[in-house]
């Protein structure tokens, strides 16, 4: 495995609407996405961007609301009503490699490598060998936007 | 406020020592610190570096260990004993400048404005008043090292 950009962290909210008001009137915030349902997930997300020292290409967060009272995160959040960290995600240069490499290593990965947020193919392990962090591998966007 | 830079999110961890050995081995991390004390907060830490697309400056992850059967950290492993996330911190240009904007905002402040593990003067706001994220507030190193 080659580590990648952390390219977010999934932030599960109770509501959306007062996570991006606590992002941009609290946090100072200058770009957030409109938010989009991801159906096949149950979820709702927007993206928070936040600099580097280069420009705005740091880790994101990621804000996740439930899409309805089936989502799965549903029980993320009635452990942590207030909200709370509910993967990290990093890159890599190739999926298909580091779902071997993964593989070998004995890590559990949970379901088909497929498309996320933001197009590109990802996996998702299990938090029980990954130091208790449910954690997204993405494959790094050809054109290196995030 | 101006969201600055997302220096890093602090992960406790039960075993400093499985957990570099995870970040390098399993997640091929090239850049890690050597583990310190802070005994003045109970606790052992150390920093991942990870890349983003102009270099190695991107958003760190903390492992933090506890140094000892009254670190504050150990109420949180008895939650979490695998590990997750503690806090995440952002970098502001004036710490004094964002403690007053947080303070008229009503955001809770936990304790004085300290040195943090960085070098730079930090502080901490409530979960309660930041999306159930224990908050580090960061000032920018005046190099820009990280």
């Amino acid at each position: 495995m080659k580590l990648g950009r952390m390219n977010h962290v999934g932030y599960a909210v109770p509501s959306m609407e007062e996570a991006i008001a606590h992002y941009r009137d609290a946090m100072g915030a200058t770009s957030i996405t409109e938010p989009f349902d991801i159906e096949e997930q149950g979820v709702k997300v927007c993206f928070v961007d936040t600099p580097t020292h280069s420009g705005m290409d740091g880790t994101q967060v990621e804000l996740i609301e439930p899409l309805d009272e089936n989502s799965p995160i549903n029980g993320f959040l009635a452990k942590n009503p207030l909200g709370g960290q509910h993967h990290v995600c990093f890159e890599v240069p190739d999926i298909e490699e580091a779902r071997s490499e993964f593989e070998a290593m004995g890590k559990r990965i949970l379901g088909p490598t497929r498309i996320g947020a933001h197009g590109t193919p990802i996996f998702f392990l299990h938090p029980k060998d990954m130091q208790g962090m449910l954690t997204e591998i993405m494959e790094t966007p050809k054109d290196g936007a995030h």
